[in-house]
């Protein structure tokens, strides 16, 4: 990314997170943004988008069924927003922090210790 | 956001996507990346940020204490980086997607009837 | 279920909800035990249970590693202990509740209809 | 409890693992039942009671609205339902997983160092 252009413009959870609050104030729904809350209705979401793949096998989750496939896509994006939302209620850079924690998986998980097992970093 | 400078640069979803593929694809995870293991993954990890939240009070929750931040930070982080390995897997474009919710939230809860509560919109 | 016996001997429930009274009364933990936080509690238990079988195959999944036998076979308690403690909370017979339900979802799945498919009520 | 008599009488969850066994066998649905699809069944029905706290306050929390009782009370069987089908897979003795966790909990927070605060053991 280039850092010059990243003040001017805004990036895709800048505009996100500006969207919320002018939703969330204009509903006056701060009062119920507490993270702790936030964070349920994150986890709740995240549920319901799980809820989609809980019967299938692995290889039929691959592909969503047409008459579905705009339900997931929406799930995916209350999981977003309610995780952008949190990030704003505290002070938390997610763009930041995800690219921080790739750095930290790929100590965890060297690629020559962790080539094509799952194991938790504690059990490699 | 300018649309004619999204095309040439990477905006932040799409340089954590492709982060994330190239992690997966030096490891050798791309078999254990089915959508289904990674909703599982991304419910698991929300439940993990959430775990932060349950016994403090909503207003408690607003304030982080300094050593629990980081690990708060990285669990957020890894709801995001799990949405979007899924939505990659799943062709789906994040950002649009949660630009749309928005609107349609809009029009689900408009600013009279949702001022102030937080009633379902069924139940508005 | 012989119910002449029921009001003598305590059932199953009956005597989890007890000692987990006992236990948050000696500790003076019912001012966080609202059904509010035990649901969050109960939630992320099922997520801990999950995370046991987020990167195994349906099949693998049929039998734990025994190092981890104990430990899944705890969360699953955690799971029931929260469970009890938030239908203490509400007053809610569980096991009323569950034999209902059953019976319930026999309406909503009849064999002929749901035999072998896994589709939901609504789609049937 | 009478250890005696419970050979010759269903407990609770005796009753309702055979209930549950019948129906799915009726519908064959065992091919469904892996450990892996009711531990994300599971997940998915906690937070589908989650769902009904998530934006009241904890006080309020303690007092379902009665048009809402009879949902809770049924997400509750459901969570029940899944935890008795799936120690029914894996073989494992809820009752008895309950009560031994609740020995464990009770030397992990002793009474003097656990009273009135919330901590987790690790930190006490």
């Amino acid at each position: 990314m280039n850092s010059a252009n990243r003040g001017e413009e805004e990036d895709n959870f800048a505009a996100l997170r500006q969207a919320l609050r002018q939703f969330a104030e204009e509903r006056e729904w701060d009062k119920f943004h507490s993270p702790k809350n936030l964070a349920i209705a994150l986890s709740v979401e995240a549920a319901e988008l799980l809820e989609h793949f809980q019967w299938v096998s692995e290889t039929e989750s691959a592909v969503i069924p047409p008459e579905r496939r705009e339900q997931v896509r929406y799930e995916m994006a209350d999981v977003l927003l309610y995780l952008i939302r949190l990030a704003d209620k505290l002070n938390i850079d997610l763009a930041a922090a995800a690219a921080e924690k790739i750095h930290l998986n790929a100590d965890k998980y060297p690629i020559d210790k962790a080539r094509g097992n799952a194991k938790k970093y504690t059990e490699l």
